[in-house]
């Protein structure tokens, strides 16, 4: 396999490399809140289809995305208890895969059919599931993110890979220009920092000096997380981001953010986000797709647009491309981050690929991000 | 030529083996009422483009899609008498497809040039083509839908291969779900049904006995042409439906239904259909691939929702994909029907690719639909 | 090289032999009032990508699409002076394409990074770039455009080859047949008329010859210009009109009409011209796919309908393809002008292919359009 095999980071579907290796790692594949009981959804994450769905009981479940009969989409079907029924012809699936029933069939058919079915557990308002092949390992907890206070979630979609969201986010230097124009998200964030960082036990710590002379320290986590300070509502607290592939050219965010309010506090900040308009993916494509065709400017957008920084981060990230060459990057030295990055996967990807033992991350307590405002 | 060429049945371009087959015999191509005399519009049947269009006389024609001069499309040309005359530069044919005048031309070069035109006829509301080559067969006829009573026809888009939707057809099973919660059109066909079924003279008969033992008894023709019995206005009566390819990722099916009324039972039905609401196309194909897409769920379709019976069938037969791999299928006894026509299908295809004789099917008056309610 | 390469006119993608040819020509690329200075946008010019900005100063710059850094699109940043800055880093390039600011790093590295730059000269109300290799020759000049008199620009996309609606204007007869529902715009213009032409100078000139012994004359310029006699707001008047490829199924027309009006006359003229309905791209093309697809007619527009014109042509046009194999077509006498038209070029382009000298095209002042009305 050639040294581009390695850094081929960006295409993701089954087979691939870089597949072989985020398939390793479970992967947020929906907000939970947004799946109630008793609901299928189809959902496609690295170039694959699958079957979301909630049993009665409030279990999530990640199974195939076809009935082993004649193929129709199972999200189309029912849920009965922990099971799921399909719409054509009624065959239904438990939870582990297993076919249970197939009422126009004798007894003995149903006990021959199985369909796959994916480790799927819910955690900090997100539902994972591990699509990787062989035993799942645990589901990484995050014990800062349990404590006391209050969680949200949140969720976006983005048309291009999800390798250039993730160096957006090594690359804190774009905020100065991206983001110069709305202000008070970023109050307090003056200038271009100045880029330092290295590998870290969960992946690489990354630290910005503004020219006042404040450190902000962002953490990233392989392959695909992030952990930093945002201020939402006026208040700082910590957010955690996955940029998960849905195919090669576009991918989802999911996110929790954890503000360290309880009491009364609790409830104001409650307040105060309940009544931030948020904005839909569409709405944000729409906007980016719309400048990036020259029919509309980034800089025209009223400062307080609620849609603003989101869309200028599409504007930055789809404006390069879906799917970038990479080869063709002239980086410097603020690019550091983005090197030590390309590094670690590449190093990663090519142990895979030789059968060698692989860096087994861990995210120890000290691993903290901080504001630097 | 493999064992997979003879059980293609899904793509049916010119020089397909399925389309080969299916152009020995005619397809209907159009609702007669919605192409008025003088009018001309392109269609695409079986991969190919085509001009139908309707003389000032009366009867319509199917000619090649472009002018032999430029290769402007000639349905946004002028029907003159029974001849079409090209937007472009005014190059003018007959119905045979012969040249017949062109404006800034010397005499002598119109009757050098011709193009393709195909055997076309009306029969029971709807434009018959044949779109084979050598001489045509004789149109079929169905004296049973010439007899007195009320024809009403009826087409619809699906946004999959057309053989998705003869199997479902053969498939009445699929009706015990894809339709149960659209009760009333399906009144008093209570349950799972047993079927059975063989080959017969013009293709297969089929029957579904119910838990209450009564038994319905549905007409296939090859090789997509079905026979069912189907209540309208309250009223039983017969349907002829052909499922004919535009591409193969999408058909249409063209039907006609005979309710066997007359006098003033005739007027009356005639006054309740007119009042039932109609949809269209996109807004079946909107909702289906919204439910598909996990926007939307049938589940949540109102009872009394006049397209219901149209999305459900769409969610099933487009949930399968757009065109399918069938080897994936897991059949069971209930598939038996299935089974048959694929058998048919590939035996057909096979003596086609080998130059042996045909089946040549035939409709005898004893192959009759119940109702089986 | 076969001979089929010389006569591929259509494809004009970087490296094709038709594209290498027109890019020997300077193409305008934009209406110059539709670009306020301080604004920049994304153009796409046969099937390349550019950045169109013009600076503070007003003058207008084409440089490459994307920043050399990590690829964003560059129309997206900030005009800054005559200077371009990235919207992702805010590295910033001069107009000859130097990169000349990286504000995160050493001052060493920008001389070190250049982005390709085009010449660009603002022209008789358009904006003009010579994208090709080499120095560029100077702009043409139309002396006759530079006179006392009121000047129009427009500009308008069709969804196919830039080559069909060259064709179609070495073309009169079709006016006789696609404009024959519009008659006001064509008045006197009236009958079929006998063409008639050879090359000039400047390219090709054409003489149509109406029934009634009145003779109009259009000018054809290398590679893909018209000259032509319009009558707009009640007054014949000159227009340019360059034919520029998007990509290889759809082009942009660029124009600039001159009414030789002064004073009161001027004056009275643009008041009736502005009172006259526009219509944009979208509009046009939807209208003209609806008629392709057949649920419209070109036939049932009304004929004081200000899109008329441009849908018909649009019909005609693209109604051929949006990429046509011209191996089909059956030419006649009618057809001499665009026989001659495509001898030319075809002998250009074998010229290009061996490195033999091209012709070198001029437009004397005897190169007149008329009216012929």
């Amino acid at each position: 396999m050639s040294r581009d095999a390695y850094t081929d980071f960006a295409h993701t579907g089954p087979g691939t490399l870089a597949g072989r290796y985020l398939r390793r790692f479970w992967q947020p594949v929906a907000i939970a809140a947004d799946l109630p009981p008793g609901h299928a959804r189809p959902i496609r994450v690295m170039s694959e289809d699958f079957t979301l769905y909630r049993g009665e009981d409030g279990q999530p479940h990640v199974v195939a995305p076809r009935c082993a009969h004649r193929g129709t989409q199972l999200s189309t079907g029912w849920v009965e208890g922990d099971c799921l029924r399909c719409f054509y012809h009624g065959w239904k699936y438990d939870a582990s895969g297993q076919c249970v029933e197939m009422p126009a069939e004798d007894a003995s058919f149903p006990p021959k059919v199985r369909i796959a079915s994916y480790p799927t557990e819910e955690y900090l308002g997100l539902v994972f599931a591990y699509l990787g092949e062989g035993a799942a390992p645990p589901l990484p907890r995050y014990p800062d993110f349990e404590a006391d206070g209050v969680r949200e979630n949140s969720t976006y979609l983005r048309s291009c890979s999800y390798f250039q969201n993730i160096e957006n986010a090594l690359d804190p230097v774009h905020t100065a220009f991206v983001h110069r124009e709305s202000g008070t998200n970023f109050e307090g964030l003056v200038g271009v920092p100045r880029m330092d960082g290295e590998e870290s036990p969960w992946g690489i710590e990354m630290r910005g000096t503004r020219p006042n002379g404040k450190v902000r320290v962002n953490q990233f986590g392989m392959p695909n997380v992030l952990h930093l300070a945002l201020r939402f509502g006026g208040v700082w607290g910590d957010t955690l981001a996955w940029r998960v592939p849905i195919d090669d050219e576009q991918h989802r965010s999911f996110s929790v953010h954890f503000a360290p309010l309880t009491g009364q506090a609790a409830d104001d900040y409650r307040a105060r986000r309940a009544a931030t308009p948020r904005s839909d993916d569409a709405a944000i494509a729409a906007i980016g797709e719309a400048i990036l065709r020259g029919e509309r400017r980034v800089q025209d957008l009223a400062p307080d647009d609620p849609d603003l920084i989101n869309v200028q981060d599409y504007v930055a990230q789809v404006g390069q491309g879906r799917l970038v060459d990479r080869a063709q990057d002239r980086l410097g030295r603020s690019d550091v981050l983005v090197i030590i990055l390309r590094r670690i996967w590449a190093r990663e990807l090519q142990a895979l690929a030789e059968g060698r033992p692989l860096t087994a991350w861990t995210r120890p307590p000290g691993l903290i991000a901080t504001s630097g405002a």
